[in-house]
């Protein structure tokens, strides 16, 4: 396998405003995650956040990101459009995109899904969730068990309003009695998206193993191929019929 | 709407064998189920059981019949595989087929989908279930509220065996900790399938009215509609080019 | 069936620009299709267009819409944001929507869909197409036969940046060597979304019985169902737990 | 990545009947195939054929087989229904399997599908096709361009009755003027199926680079992956609710 080449991005602000948020990821999501996947020498592993110049999603950036990983939360609002549409457009043209837990309210996610993807129930409950495993035989799932169990999350409900996904990986269960799509794979243009649920600030979650394998996982299946470049507008016929 | 003739298949042996399956239906679980439908001047309504000559499933019926629903749990290999494989072609021709709950390891079932359908995780424990709505906009979500409760049924878990759905339509909850694909749409050949997970015979499950309306908004979804009957074999170009 | 109240909106400029089309279409591609569509009692028909105020797509005029259909193409800039806006989320709220040949290029589908949809192959070479019908089952292609043949039609080519249909009804095959998936049935929110390819302006492609015979089908398929009103946001856990 | 064990399967009649065949695969489709395949350092390439005793197709053989490649065409009905069913179980349990062609008609995939798999329009023209890339961004599509012509084939048009694809990645346009869903991604069970259309033995198919491509790419595609086995049956609720 070549290399792989990893943007981690993050929002950054609740690590820097709350004590229990940076108790927990004291340099930040982004480094938890990114800390990880550099243990895999296949990949080459970058981080980049809201308050960098550019959302540290420069063109030189982009053109050097093979998968790009998406954590936000209270500060969707201040991407900018033109960084959002030009990463929407990288996507379309092969690059993958990682979208984590509240990620689902994101600009870039919404502008993909085209539907209202900010739209489902939550509850910053801290009980248990049940991540099962739907499509055992799918790459995201290599190397896990039947389930991922994590003590205390916030629960995500359905109706979550996401096109039917092209490939359900993972479903969720939580105590309080309901349930959430939480693997999500979906083809758009030339690239590969994953939504991942779990992920809330105030838990360890991108401390867990299994979570992060699930990452990692995503990376690889999200990492661009090498396929044609498809020609378009006004063509002429094909010769010789 | 014309009217759509269902045709309602039942093992019908625990209503013999079981005093407590028989409190709650007295006359059979195809009764139950048929008793609710011809409320609907839609419908046409008859029923055949496992003990019928040819199981109620002569040639005869299987014309007449526009949507057959089928439940069945201990006697499965009881059901001739020459009927097996008539109903098979029939469902492929474009009669809709709804399985209920056991009636995943039909032989009917098993075969339409390939996979080895008996394969789930159970628990017979009388616990809570809720089936969530996944899409409100599917027909046969048709007049439902988000989820429909069923206070004590038995528990199925995943991973079921079963290729992915075109359409999922429910997920359920249960009391014990699992998940399951509760409502899930196949298009085979010119036919359509449901699969609807509720209804083991020891709980009332077919006198809960969500859930005969579930099954009746799925016989809508699956009654046949005219589409071209295609041409197959060694086939002449066409003309004119 | 309860009445099903279609709106057809029309660009409506090629009709009074080109000497060509007004003598296919003297009152326009709307009127075309809303004249055919009116012989179904079931059906209420109102059009709109581009030039009326806020392009006939006013509240009320949405508010009294089960189904869009929709046909642009020299103007789509033209159609205001706000509007597409509004549109956009009375398809996600339930409102069907049927996209007709160049309105692949609208804001509105561009938007739903969340990909490049304007990218595609095209020649206005009026060769012969062949739409092949691939799901004989499906409620689209009721009445239909194996496959509807144009005499003379521009040429849409693959790779077309759609995201996978949620149902391929046709594949298109062109004279000149090229495949199109040319009906593509999307589920998004809780509303339905048929994109049908043919329908040049310079063609009578609006006059032919099997193109407005699928059209209405594929309004018949697209009415909004009475499913569950999901509730978002911050919800209590569920009671009796 | 680690070594890839391929199995390549062929009926092998064709090759000693007719020596318009054996002209063009004197050793048989089995060793064209696997000839180009040994050039792949990360494979490990067997073949077996009908006439084998088992059909070569023992539980060891299984047992090392990652990837099981499929040509059959005359001699289906002699392929044994014991083989069939441990290969089926083996797909199931997560080998992958790719069929070639006529294999359409063959006992393996038409069990695994659930469909009549064998219905679809042929011709023995030897007209041109043209296999268009749909999914460029699908690792099946890695080095293509956005076509493969075949100049001589034998057509096969739709209606095939197959299940809609999980993913559609290549669509056939015929001389004729028929179009065909050539490159077919199923997911059953643990494991990966793949249908790729073209390979009539009366042609040099599999000595053309792309098909050759194809193949290979689908082999990296459909070779299993490391996922969690589950667990079936009676459980106990999971602890500590």
């Amino acid at each position: 396998m070549s290399t792989i080449k990893v943007t981690v991005w993050n929002e950054f602000r609740h690590e820097k405003l709350s004590d229990q948020v940076k108790a927990i990821y004291p340099e930040g999501i982004h480094m938890a995650i990114a800390g990880y996947l550099k243990n895999n020498e296949d990949y080459e592993v970058k981080t980049a956040v809201l308050d960098d110049p550019e959302h540290g999603l420069t063109d030189d950036v982009l053109d050097q990101t093979d998968v790009l990983i998406w954590w936000g939360h209270v500060a969707h609002d201040e991407v900018s459009d033109e960084v959002v549409e030009k990463v929407r457009q990288k996507v379309l043209g092969g690059m993958g995109l990682i979208v984590l837990h509240s990620g689902h309210a994101s600009k870039i996610f919404r502008k993909l899904m085209g539907t209202n993807t900010e739209l489902l129930k939550w509850r910053e409950d801290g009980k248990k969730e049940r991540i099962w495993v739907i499509e055992p035989g799918h790459p995201i799932a290599r190397g896990l068990g039947e389930y991922i169990e994590i003590p205390n999350e916030e629960m995500y409900g359905e109706r979550f309003e996401i096109p039917a996904p092209d490939e359900l990986v993972f479903i969720s269960w939580f105590e309080g009695g309901e349930v959430f799509r939480s693997g999500c794979c979906y083809r758009r243009g030339q690239g590969k998206i994953f939504y991942f649920r779990p992920g809330h600030e105030t838990f360890p979650i991108y401390h867990q193993p299994e979570v992060l394998k699930v990452i990692s996982n995503a990376v690889d299946w999200a990492a661009p191929v090498q396929g044609p470049t498809p020609v378009y507008g006004n063509t002429a016929p094909l010769e010789n019929i």
